[in-house]
């Protein structure tokens, strides 16, 4: 079984929409929030550290699928569930479960990167290997 | 072909996150802008009005798939190209190409729902089939 | 001495722009989190039953004062401490602290008023007197 | 009378809360957007070359007092005209008025430094007096 995080979050009035539901890119806000978290409950040091020793600024992702199981809205405190189930070279897979205690609210599966800047280029990215030391703690 | 409307938007300053790219959530939120513009485009009333004749308050999303190709910073002007690619009784698929200029920037497939309130639940929501003159107006 | 209520939050990779500091309307969301938080915290109900028992809607800004007396950056834990400083009718004055540990980040004065729906109007809102008993648990 | 530049901007259905009016920190994220294309409009190049040629990062915010006079929602076009009222040394002011048409929506003034990066501080920033050639493409 991969290592799990869970990230706790509550839903504000603000992530709502006017159909009084969470407008669903905040989904997305929360779960790039529980994917960094992930790797530092794991003890990976955080991108501007990393970016001196490995040159690594992120985790940008390439691929992201999500299904919507049940509404959530303001009040609610929600579980954030991540773990690392693939490593694919220089690419891994980043999963999520989001929970309301009992209830499946949202499922996502990411394909994500670790990036180091292209050189001479500002905004150019490229894919690099995971590190040993940093797929070991995750794991 | 299905009706393609394009939906432009300039990308700010803070549309950027550290890595002084787009920080991903961002573009979900312009391919929702994207989808109810198309809808818009296409001649279908706002949802409050929506609400009233038909009981529909909105197009949530069930599912969405996402490819991002290249990065993009702020400056750059993208655009998005949103078609209905399927109907499937009480859902359908909206597709999404991001542009800026030639290059392709990301890709979005999601599974819609028109949505209607349940009876006696605040923030319960239920799938209804498609209106056919909404449905008309689309393809 | 008022009542002071404390919202904590951690700042996220998300929330920080190019600088790498946050980008300050991310600010003006949490603030607006820790407003509805103290309300809560006092006892007040959430506005949705608030709007059945005495038609409000929420407390929307009227005015806001705010200023910036150091950055944040995410891995930041940052503390709103909010208060209500001053009862004018039918508006009052919020106030926030934002602080880092010892440090000031912000500080902020919002008038907000009680908002009831105007009638037969979708989205115009009218400003109503604070509720007596509402007023107590605040105080 | 001070250089005026012109933002327009579509309010969106995600840019609403649950009260079907915008959320209020959005404006704040469009002010910003509107500040920045103030100066690309006036012809200051921008902040990641000002960032070479000056050092200047940004002009992030010291200050800012905004009065909410009418609400807005979406479908609606606001317009947001931003100048320079005041130049004081490594500060200045800069006002918006957010309009719907004849609807004056929103009025803000901030008080802006241009910002430098502290020597051997990932994150501290310093004041830098404004360049006299910035200045003059602004007024």
């Amino acid at each position: 079984m991969p290592k799990e995080v869970t990230y706790t979050l509550h839903v504000e009035f603000g992530d709502c929409d006017p159909a009084r539901i969470v407008w669903f890119p905040n989904f997305f806000r929360w779960i790039d929030a529980a994917s960094r978290h992930f790797f530092i409950a794991c003890g990976v040091p955080p991108w501007h550290e990393l970016e001196k020793s490995h040159g690594i600024i992120g985790t940008p992702l390439v691929d992201t699928h999500a299904k919507f199981q049940k509404t959530a809205s303001y009040g609610d405190t929600l579980q954030i569930h991540a773990s690392i189930t693939e490593w694919r070279g220089k690419s891994f897979v980043q999963h999520y479960r989001v929970t309301r205690g009992d209830d499946a609210i949202m499922e996502c599966d990411e394909v994500r990167i670790f990036a180091a800047r292209r050189e001479g280029d500002a905004t150019g990215i490229r894919a690099v290997v995971a590190p040993d030391e940093i797929r070991r703690l995750c794991e």
